[in-house]
């Protein structure tokens, strides 16, 4: 950062799904707030001044091939959340949303019953598949789609190569250990049935999309909201060349905790940890991430007010620390927990 | 057929979109005026006794690949017509049909505006491209949609293989003369650019679906219906084996024609017929197509009330033909007309 009283010109976001897009709401509202405007500008040059460029790098761990078409749930969730097109109350999908192919589909006896596919929701499938198939990456296609919803980020696919999320389990009706993919874990089975490990498939053999580690390198601080550490930041990270440039970069790196006592605020982050063998805890997840004088990844760590007590151990591993009011419950509140972790950036 | 008044127990049927679906409602509704029901069992054995087995072989040439997925807008105007799922004033499409989707495609501005993409027809799109992803055939996939309309006919492509029907035509735009898509000088265009040359692009390396010629050299009567003689009933016949079985095929083959006075009943036959040089009459379309017994296609040939002069020059041509009312108003109009055309064949 130039500054301890500067906005800063350049942020750069890690995000999965629901928690990062409520995270990214905050963030713009404290940009205009502060008098700032979102740049979606040329990337090349300056920042113009009032201006603030915020780049978000998401999770496509998730993605799923589904009847033909590309499904990106996070990607999809922040640019509905940001351009105004979000079911607010499912906190996923398409506001005014209809279900009657979805309805078909259930007749046919074909598709996956308890994935939400709505009318609106699909045209961004089919939309994202056709631009695909014309020759266009994933970041490129993700660049045509958000013309329509203006998110006020730059938003890119943390690669542009295919990689799936899977779960090991002991498949319920069967009794065998199978990989499922994450979704299926996720929503068929509600992360309710015995998990052994998660692997981000094919991650070794992706890049990251073009623009991403300069993201990080040139950014003047990066965020990681209270996103899911395991498969939302992590799966980010299993990408080579992302921890090592998150490791390295010149900016303070802050992140947020997902864990407020020791349960996650909103999703499963919980039932992952416990997979992966980490502390459900705020302390136990920066304790995960790591802290940068020890070749980790966060110079700060927000945990919640309740959380208080965590903060010398979060300091003791080299962590700056502080506990505020977590949970974002609408956007006004939400830009004011950012604000504390941008003021933990220059602390 | 087995004798003068027994009831035909395997027709086969070839059929286009609206017109063919219209006419074999009229079948089906004849079929069960006379007693019988359709049977769609077994097709190895006999046919039990007051059953009647319709097979219908579908053109797939109109078939599109929009966003990832393959649309077959012949197979599904049939099965939506004989399931109860069609929109009767369009005649094509699902009925209680929505268009969010399509809406949505709109605001992303990818896609082709002008093809209509109902929400729940989208539903037998994504079910067809995903029985085909996991290995099935088009004929297959076909069986498996059809089992949730029931249409009391067993539909089949009339091949599994991609052929698909393209129009030259001279670019209203650049004034260029370019190859396009059947759907684009059809539906984009309404038939109203000049057009010079129609080709099933790929149907000489095509091979019939599976029962296609067995339907053919089984039947006891075949049926053409009024369908388009150029890009419905002609596609089919690009199919290398179709039209030599149907030649050969020792049940006759009776067809009823799309052409009223010196214009289509429905469609844009006219333009069509045009394009291929062929006389836009009833007359004209009965020596395209050809009497068996010079090696053409038909034994019979029903044309409308109001084009009687034209018998003696059709029977003439070695084809036997009647003038009857041809408008498929209703389905018992339609079912008198289908009775007609039974008549003729046992002539």
């Amino acid at each position: 950062m130039t500054g301890q009283h500067t906005f800063p010109k350049r942020i750069t976001v890690l995000s999965g799904g629901v928690g990062g897009a409520r995270f990214l709401e905050g963030l713009l509202r404290l940009v205009a707030r502060r008098g700032f405007e979102p740049w979606t500008g040329s990337t090349d040059g300056e920042v113009p001044d009032g201006r603030v460029q915020i780049t978000v790098v998401a999770n496509t761990g998730d993605d799923l091939r589904l009847h033909g078409l590309l499904v990106c749930p996070d990607l999809d969730t922040v640019m509905y959340t940001l351009g105004g097109g979000i079911d607010r109350d499912r906190g996923w999908g398409r506001s005014q949303e209809t279900w009657n192919a979805k309805e078909e589909l259930t007749h046919y006896g074909v598709g996956l019953p308890w994935f939400g596919l709505g009318d609106r929701d699909l045209a961004t499938h089919l939309a994202r598949t056709q631009l695909l198939a014309e020759g266009r990456s994933l970041s490129e296609a993700t660049e045509v789609l958000c013309r329509r919803w203006n998110p006020g980020v730059r938003l890119l696919p943390m690669s542009d190569d295919r990689i799936e999320t899977h779960v090991l389990i002991t498949n319920p009706a069967s009794g065998e250990r199978e990989n499922v993919h994450f979704q299926e874990y996720w929503i068929r089975y509600g992360a309710a049935v015995p998990a052994f490990a998660i692997t981000p498939q094919w991650a070794e053999h992706a890049k990251p999309a073009p623009g991403v580690l300069e993201a990080i390198d040139n950014a003047d601080v990066v965020l990681l909201p209270p996103s899911n550490p395991v498969v939302s930041i992590g799966t980010i990270l299993s990408v080579p060349g992302i921890a090592e440039t998150l490791k390295g970069c010149p900016a303070p790196v802050i992140g947020v905790s997902g864990i407020i006592g020791s349960d996650h605020v909103r999703g499963m982050a919980r039932q992952l940890l416990e997979v992966v063998g980490v502390e459900v805890s705020a302390a136990g997840v920066a304790a995960h991430y790591g802290s940068r004088t020890s070749g980790g990844l966060l110079d700060g760590w927000l945990i919640d007010s309740s959380d208080a007590a965590q903060l010398p151990r979060i300091e003791a591993l080299g962590i700056r620390a502080e506990a505020v009011p977590l949970w974002m419950t609408e956007p006004d509140v939400t830009a004011d927990m950012v604000a504390e972790s941008l003021r933990l950036a220059s602390r």
